[in-house]
């Protein structure tokens, strides 16, 4: 069987125009901050019979109803592309930062699966008709599943997220993502068990051997497995064509294991995901190969499969206000209250765990697949299926916006003195302002990973505008730059320099200020601090004889309290 | 329409089990220094109805003949595939070279044509059943089908066989990729033409109005279209994520223009191609991008379809021994007449023009994908299919071989003398012979792009099995490299060094000879010629006396003669 003319003309040219459709709202997206998956699945609604298909039925038709055959060989790449999907995001994951994230990391995750699933799995249970069952029957299946959907976050979404705020690498930022990726795969883990319990009728096995050969297959990928993979991976490299043959094995064992899953009942991504975390954890995957594989993924398959989202389904014809709302509130109260609740027992505070419950919040790629599953076989009706979309895109949009409202809570409880540390406290005998900047800048240049010069440019500009002068032997040059929290630096110069201050005395404490960017009243708030700490003259003198750079600073902290 | 679970399996698994067998046997081809794509083919007609299917029918049935559907969704992927090898290999053809290349690449690659279409043409067009015409109605197309079938080169397999013969870079390198070039453009213009002959029913287009628009979109494509890719290249790469917006903007450009192509009758693979031709000449186009979707494509879509070819048709039950040899013989006696014969008007010798004959010889698949569509519109037998397969493998795996006895025969025609030049002639003044042999390797390491340190190695290798002194203050210290061609570097030591000569007399001129790895004939032939050359004493006084390098050359020239 093949395709003929007509059908490969319309294949080839609806698949350009659902990469287009993507990359044009990807970038749309991009450039209002957002992550381009959001974009991508836009994409789709508007190329739908949402948005496309109202406005030119006929058109739509066209291109995307004219044959059977389109259709078959359309879903059988995005199946092809969601599986690489799961590949690529499974190789993303690394357990071994989870176990070194250690006790914050497991109550978040087990509790930001625990709770959104009881109150998923109770409020479908008891109330199956308000969240829109479609059988009577299918109760406690319906009820897994919308427990498993409220559950899984999107470990993409999440990681993209944490690069925009630009907290990737800090405390807050690997909680998160090593949370993330537990919870990812015990929801994965949950969801081939009730996929084992709807599809037993398809695929003919049991659910009791579903959910053991389920077992099995990770016990067996994870444990040996992956042994395995890392021993033969360098023999790999070496011996086959570079990168041809790596980049060959890891689609064969991704293909072939999501067979197998698919041919015990769990779904060929789950196979692909489980593998993918085997592959992804050798030492010996090489930074090239994974590029490779990760950019041809992420730019063609993952964009082909969330556009494939939005064609399947009208969203103003299924949308039902009351479900979506249902679906938001138990989204952000399950994910938000539990992985926050999590984190508070994982010994952090209050803003930092709402922070955490916040950044945990993107939903995506998996509960959209698991929809489309669930669809599939009957276990919801279209319009659960647009309110898990619906609450995919809102937990993701709203989870940086929200996450940095608390972010800028702790920032902003950041006093003036616990920023102070001996080490950033030089002695100089710089004879004028610029090479006293310079000095200071040479010294938290590597402490904030910004090159010197850039900060002196900063520092200069501002002090262009308004010298930083004070009084009483104090100067304060500071600025804004893109760094996590803010750094005090001080030069002590006992012969005094020009700053322009309104006394007309010179200088003798140098104190730079750097704030993160956008954190304008924190600037404000450590300004006052520390013009209130320099105000009497005596003080500063006293300042000025300590002996030592520990005494400087154990002197401005006890006068503060 | 959605693959149900079972199909799922199957397609993920074919998929899995097909990459598997053409990197097996890709690799197993390569051991034996021979292009992958040979082996890609190989293991589809493993795989498929000729050999897996004869011996496991059961199995054979159940993995690729289960479902329509199935079948449906592998060939919208092996389509999807031969495109993106079809833009890919037009993104490396550089049609510039060609122009560089001049007078003799033109009649090369015209030739190369002309000729291979004259006697396909004829041949199939007076005796038609001979070659396996279905419809005697179809005589003209068929006959024009022969004549190009016969005359594509396959550029990506002469790449490769001219970087395993190490003669990428030279001069009959260039002249026969530079040919090929030019050759697969005309080639596909002539086989759109047939296309749009064949196939006016199906698309509903006229024949003129096809071959109208074919040549516009071929302007439009490679003169304007190229100006406007290159333009906004560096834009969409400074603008949009990178790498990912260029990947993007190719394969939609491709997708686009195979479509346009498919719609107007000439199938969709010459718009990818011609379009990638324009992709590829923008110098903006950077390494990366190149790479990503060049590995992606040659490890992952180009397999597929390789294997897919060997799927569709039982190699054994369609084999017709006089159709295979009737194709084998036409395609050696056009290529290699046609090709040598334009080489040696361009202005080579005999023996380097029947290089470039075998050289061009290679078919691989372009012959294959044309065939495809012969065979689907109905315009040749099983058996003709199964011959140009078959004319395509033999033809490229002899092409390696037959150039070499060609490229042997012209080294074999170098002389001494001819290697002689004043610049690769020092005075030295070194004490023992490492010094002297070491300052012969600085010599010449520029010249052959070997580090320094490797000839040493080499040279004192094979100085420690037997000493290289001879007699007349004659040594020869001499080694096979990884070079095109022999390389004498001379070395005049008044003093003299000692080399273990036999007369015990010191080296006075110390001869370095290099000559290609497995030309042991032509190593013997030179160390001869050296060695009558400096056989009376006399002649080496008169050497030593010279006044300057170009004396001492014309010397040793005039005496040979």
């Amino acid at each position: 069987m093949n395709l003929d003319t007509f059908e490969i003309t319309i294949f080839l040219f609806s698949i350009g125009v659902m990469l287009f459709a993507a990359r044009s709202l990807g970038e749309l997206l991009r450039l209002v901050k957002q992550p381009i998956v959001i974009g991508e699945i836009l994409a789709g609604i508007i190329l739908g019979p949402t948005i496309f298909g109202l406005l030119l039925p006929d058109q739509y038709n066209f291109l995307f109803n004219s044959s059977k055959n389109i259709e078959i060989a359309l879903d059988g790449i995005t199946t092809l592309a969601v599986v690489m999907l799961l590949l690529v995001s499974g190789i993303e994951v690394d357990l071994s930062v989870t176990i070194k994230q250690g006790k914050a990391a497991l109550y978040t995750s087990i509790m930001g699966i625990l709770f959104p699933f009881t109150i998923g799995f109770g409020m479908a249970y008891y109330f199956p008709d308000l969240l829109g069952i479609k059988h009577e029957s299918m109760r406690l299946v319906f009820a897994l599943f919308v427990g498993t959907a409220l559950s899984i976050t999107a470990l993409p979404v999440v990681a993209r997220t944490l690069m925009d705020l630009n907290i990737f690498k800090t405390e807050i930022g690997f909680l998160i993502i090593a949370s993330a990726m537990l919870n990812d795969l015990v929801g994965w883990v949950i969801f081939s068990i009730i996929l084992g319990m709807v599809g037993s009728a398809v695929h003919g096995f049991g659910f009791g051997t579903t959910v053991a050969l389920t077992f099995l297959f990770i016990f067996f990928t994870l444990v040996i497995g992956r042994k395995i993979i890392n021993f033969i991976l360098p023999y790999i490299q070496r011996k086959i064509t570079f990168p041809g043959g790596v980049l060959n094995f890891i689609l064969i064992t991704g293909l072939l294991s999501a067979a197998f899953t698919e041919f015990i009942g769990v779904h060929a991504i789950f196979g692909a995901f489980i593998i993918g975390i085997a592959i992804g954890d050798s030492a010996h995957l090489q930074e090239n190969t994974r590029d490779i594989i990760q950019q041809f993924v992420t730019n063609i398959f993952a964009p082909l499969f969330f556009v494939s989202i939005g064609l399947r389904i009208n969203f103003i014809q299924h949308f039902d206000f009351s479900i979506v709302l249902i679906f938001l509130v138990l989204a952000f109260l399950g994910k938000v209250v539990g992985c926050g609740l999590g984190a508070y027992w994982g010994g952090m505070d209050k803003d930092k765990a709402l922070a955490v419950g916040f950044g945990m919040n993107s939903r995506g790629a998996m509960e959209i697949v698991l929809g489309i599953l669930a669809l599939r076989f009957g276990l919801i009706q279209e319009t659960v299926f647009v309110a898990l979309v619906i609450m995919a895109l809102v937990t993701s949009i709203s989870s940086a916006p929200l996450m940095s409202i608390f972010l800028r809570r702790i920032n902003f409880r950041i006093s003036f003195t616990s920023l102070l540390s001996p080490k950033l406290i030089i002695d100089s005998s710089a004879t004028d302002k610029y090479e006293a900047i310079n000095e200071l800048c040479l010294l938290v240049s590597e402490q904030i990973k910004i090159p010197p010069k850039k900060i002196y440019d900063a520092i200069i500009k501002r002090e262009k505008e308004m010298p930083s002068g004070s009084m009483n032997y104090l100067a304060l040059p500071h600025a804004k730059m893109k760094i996590e929290k803010p750094v005090v630096a001080i030069s002590i110069n006992q012969k005094g320099v020009d700053f322009g201050c309104i006394d007309n005395l010179p200088a003798k404490i140098i104190l730079m200020l750097l704030v993160p960017q956008n954190e304008n009243e924190l600037q404000l708030k450590l300004l006052s601090e520390i013009a209130k700490e320099f105000k009497s003259a005596e003080k500063v003198e006293q300042l000025l004889s300590t002996n030592s750079h520990r005494e400087f600073v154990t002197l401005l902290k006890n006068r503060t309290n």
